[in-house]
């Protein structure tokens, strides 16, 4: 077949892989699972690139993906490794197999701290900096830029979001405007990066950001990882569309320890979050939906996350029903394979030539750029025949809700 | 806009719809909704085909609906839905205005017990006359005949059904070949009506009554109307497919009461529906599962159901993880308007010329005639691209599993 | 059986139910139900004191129960057991049959609204003025007064709580210092009255209304009914305890409509009643639990409740397991009942002239008065023997933690 | 105090534990449990005996326990450690640290198969004379034999299981009469040893071995370990009597895995599990109660077991409720504390001098024998009072149910 032919004669690409958020749980994860990967020693269980709809896209080989990143804590890759054997995430003799790329990882992580009282353009730069070396120093085709760091709040509204120049300014002046998720943004947009917002965060989700990424021609995509109750729901959601029944109340509780639990226990983070969970659900339905979203951090629950949904729906004549589930997942088993394909997404999207928010990969994320579908099965669809090299204008030709966000 | 002239321009088709089990709570609570809604008394909640999506397809209103059917059993359809006003399915008020509707459908309902000893054949004709009668008496455009009985043990399999030479020997012979079920369709087919089966039991799915189905030039759909737990199922089995999370077992247990309840504790007739139910899952995610589907028949639970499903799945690195849902539903409520769905539709297939199976129906059945996917928004589009007139040719080009049952 | 030759003698007691929130759901449910089963209408289920354990203890029978009440709401009783019918609550037939019962406490309704600027004092003594009236047009040998009104917000602590001279001297001047469960409790005492409080507001639990209560020689029982999540929790909670299982967390959902629902939306009053649900949990288990509860206003719920609860604990060598229930009840229905034990019991505690916190009626609160045994079947034994006319030494007798704190 | 200065007196016993099953899950688990324990590896959790509660009874300490056993499987001790491990039950490093005591344990495992042919009378002499080997050997006080093998079917009823005298003439013939479980109990007492039953086999629950126990002196306690839904259920089920709310119906399904999935998917052995389990329902509440149990196995489960329980109930006024429970569980860590726990209470009953069954453990049992209390604060109550010596005419003082049986 021609694509294989091609994808045999071609060197294999290698693409960097710099995560924001270098030492957490699911970077981590990322990094020893792709070492597995490589080395055969595990199955791709979890990564939806490996089915074979993706088989003739040309995606870098687990391979050829390359670690490094910035964090502002000091833990080493290896002594979170140990933890997450400790907590059932990581198998003992796995974490001990791919030791050297943990530690090869580690030696590429710097620090992500802003130095005080610097202006944020000056911190972007340092940090595109850092990026940029790595790029160089490894020899890399590209590199995509992934934030997994901690749940942000989200910022006040400024004038200076909406136009670049405006943004450019503010940034050359002393004082906090961008929240770090956009600043990693801005930076790896200067550095030529594509960026992958895996968190609820605002990263590239600002028109200044935008306006960058189409002027360097790089893409992004995000944001929020759908990795539990986000991801039933839009499995079962358009259900009710589908069979007229109309949902009267559809109630959330997640109960989460670890770091991401911590961060969402101060509210402020935890609503930029919620948030983002009740839209997609009222974006499904099309109407506005009784019930609450909690995040509750717990902490003995370590990597594991349980959420249970309550939804009560009305039927023929007005017969009230329900339907309740319960998600048990371990949050890093479940964020890293979706990393691992959102790079090697991001890396195609950029060889194509692509730039700005990929409206393709709404696939992955509870609040998808560019894009307000929510029903799993058309975001699959759509993923698979963007990969397949399906052209431009089929996106374009997407219904007008898809844009006019 | 062109349809809505053209259907503005034609008077209504006025539709027979003849139940089978037509004193059932299914039927009962079809008859009074569809009076209901003819009346403006209640919204369309649960009809599928009152969605926009339909709305250029001329189908029957329901104000064009006569009903009429066989039984075995004598309670009137009045004494019925008072039962079910009891139970919590039908609003009092409600069943008491559409009361005239109920005894119309009453005055229509004919004994459906076969005489003994008389030959299969015998029973047949005289099923078909009363049928032929009712679109005759009312100057129906056409019937469509509707299964709604208690669910029957599966039959040992027989020569006499695989050619409909074979079938009409066998029959004219005395003795008992056909399952009821398939005996209405045999006469619904004969009567020239199409045939819908809304239970797990066999009905039109053996290759004789498909061949009679094409020579009469009428449309079947079934088998096994998707209420409850397996509708579940098929809205989140593909998530677990398209995440690449590898399902370790599924498990399921219902808790029926009413009649349905009382039948399923039959172990053989029980047989027949959590087959299919195990079938759709494994045709879904394309291997074997772990887990066993319990039906039990809990009386005291009444026209309500509550089934319970453990779903255990792997991701990365072979981490274990788990869902479990909770259905809690009324199966009547449930039933009766895809019953209204699957007439509308059936007939217009009629209209329009098909017959044999309709793949294109598969959305609402557990065990869909003539096509394996089981993705319900996969499911959806080919019904809703079918109704709106996409060409018969597309039906055709379905992958080749689809057919090759 | 000497017991019962006294009570076949003595002429049935006559008890007054004073109701603060006499036309909410549990009032109005109440009032029918004692009806219905003074008139044989229905069977006592639900009602505790129907048990044979209760049948020597001379309680007032149904039919000797007269209901009155206060309320600030002006929708009349008959209107509120209607909108019971329409959300499964009360049976259409039965409230047709209790109609008269309905109307005849609604005769003897009175307002409870505070006047512009009167002090509490004053206030006090007219709602006092109404329990005697009643007591008098009726000839009742005693009156129980129920607060099921709306939960209230905690008040701040203060001076005057702590002794009954600084209280009366208090109420005396202007301004709202009591809030108003706490002025029923204080009319109530002095009116002579039993004091019941149904819910989690303050009510009676304050050392000025206790020595108020000795003072007057009257009993008083409270607070926070165990109806729903609480009253499985004190089912469940020892079996962790008793099994030696370490409890690591236990996180709570409730979902409510109805007026608790909106009540509870209101953070201030969501405190008392959340605060009061974690006291119980680790007075059982003896240590601090993590976890949250959350009660979440969820209006098309109506009257029903669904709370969903998760608890994680460990067990030998440290393994980790989990125990979730959920529970879906009827908030009046399973309140009413415990009304009607609650006057029954606290009549007669008034009788044997007890006064003071009654700790033998632990069983049916949350946040039980002068005890903090929470283990449901050690306090169904204390409420059976307590009944049975145990000696009250042998209250005394209780562990020091009963009565510590 | 007295007692504590008696038991630093006197050498701590010394108690052999003779497991039947000594290379399954369970018995690895005690095994490598009591090891941890005796050298302060791990905290007791799970472990009843351990409560405050029987601090002054003079039990075994976990350092005086010496293990052995019959086994017919070779996979010794330290390999299913192995497989415990990787199953999340044992943790890795506590099971290499307790492997001395697991060889020391395996060297005490004996074949447990019969002779082809050789009269079930020679089959326990063997038995017994290991049993007797043992305890010389290692000159313990006593043994306690517990049999933790798989569950057997029910025997059909035999009049030699009537009395003793039938049955020693009945097993001096040649063939198969008693089940394995009860083969053991009969050469347990020959061999002068309590015996414990953790199965739902048959045991000692047979009127000849109840004559043996007393005629040699020597206790036993079963059947049926409360180790997940039945455990939940004697705590949950006392709350709806208590509360007079009617049960309508209680349905479970219990999903196993490992060893005791494939033996009860065999589906006599089930019967007598379900059986057991639906006796303590109905014995509690006093009624039968409409429901079915399901046990399933679902190898891919291992040692982890999943509950879900489904509870219908009427409140006031025909008001229809439920609750439903899902309990995720690890067998062998359930298990095994509770193993430990009835050793030394065993024990100390021989040391008293108790023989036949002791109605004072029923606590720990899903079929407690000489006991159908299945109120579990009331057992606990009732061993908690037997374990600080309270004579034993307070025994008989239970009510006559609890020795009618």
């Amino acid at each position: 077949m021609q694509h294989t032919a091609r994808s045999q004669a071609a060197p294999a690409p290698r693409t960097g892989v710099w995560l924001v958020g270098a030492r957490g749980s699911v970077a981590t994860t990322a990094v020893a699972g792709a070492a597995a990967l490589a080395a055969g020693l595990a199955a791709p269980t979890g990564c939806v690139t490996e089915s074979p709809d993706f088989a003739d896209a040309g995606l870098t080989p687990f391979a050829g993906l390359v670690f490094g990143g910035h964090d502002v804590v000091a833990t080493p890759l290896v002594e979170r490794a140990a933890a997450l054997v400790r907590d059932g995430v990581l198998p003992a003799g796995l974490a001990e197999a791919v030791r050297p790329a943990l530690e090869a990882a580690e030696r590429e992580v710097r620090d992500g701290s802003a130095s005080a009282g610097e202006p944020q353009y000056t911190t972007a730069r340092r940090l595109a900096a850092d990026i940029t070396a790595f790029r160089e120093r490894h020899g890399l085709d590209r590199v995509v830029v992934v934030n997994v760091s901690s749940t942000e709040p989200l910022p006040a509204p400024d004038p200076a979001f909406l136009s670049l120049p405006e943004l450019d300014k503010a940034l050359a002046a002393s004082g906090t405007l961008l929240p770090a998720s956009s600043l990693y943004a801005y930076a790896a947009f200067h550095a030529g990066c594509a960026f992958v917002n895996f968190t609820p965060s605002t990263g590239a989700a600002l028109p200044a950001l935008e306006e960058l990424a189409h002027l360097r021609g790089v893409p992004h995509a995000g944001r929020d990882g759908k990795t539990g109750e986000t991801l039933v729901k839009s499995a079962l959601a358009p259900m009710f569309t589908q069979r007229a029944l109309r949902l009267r109340s559809w109630s959330g509780t997640n109960l989460l320890g670890g770091g991401d639990g911590a961060t969402l226990a101060d509210p402020a983070a935890a609503r930029s979050k919620t948030e983002s969970k009740q839209r997609s659900l009222e974006d499904t339905v099309g109407h506005p939906v009784e019930g609450h979203v909690h995040i509750d951090n717990v902490p003995e629950m370590g990597e594991w996350k349980t959420a249970w949904d309550h939804i009560s729906f009305e039927g023929f004549l007005g017969v009230r029903m329900s339907l309740q589930f319960t998600w048990q997942g371990c949050d890093s088993a479940l964020a890293a394979p979706l990393v691992l394909d959102l790079v090697r997404l991001a890396a195609l999207a950029h060889t194509r030539g692509e730039s700005g928010a990929l409206p393709a990969l709404g696939f992955f994320f509870k609040d998808p750029a560019a894009s307000t579908e929510h029903n799993l099965t058309l975001q699959y669809g759509t993923l698979t025949r963007w990969a397949a090299g399906a052209p431009v204008r089929e996106a374009a030709e997407q219904p007008a809700r898809e844009v006019a966000r």
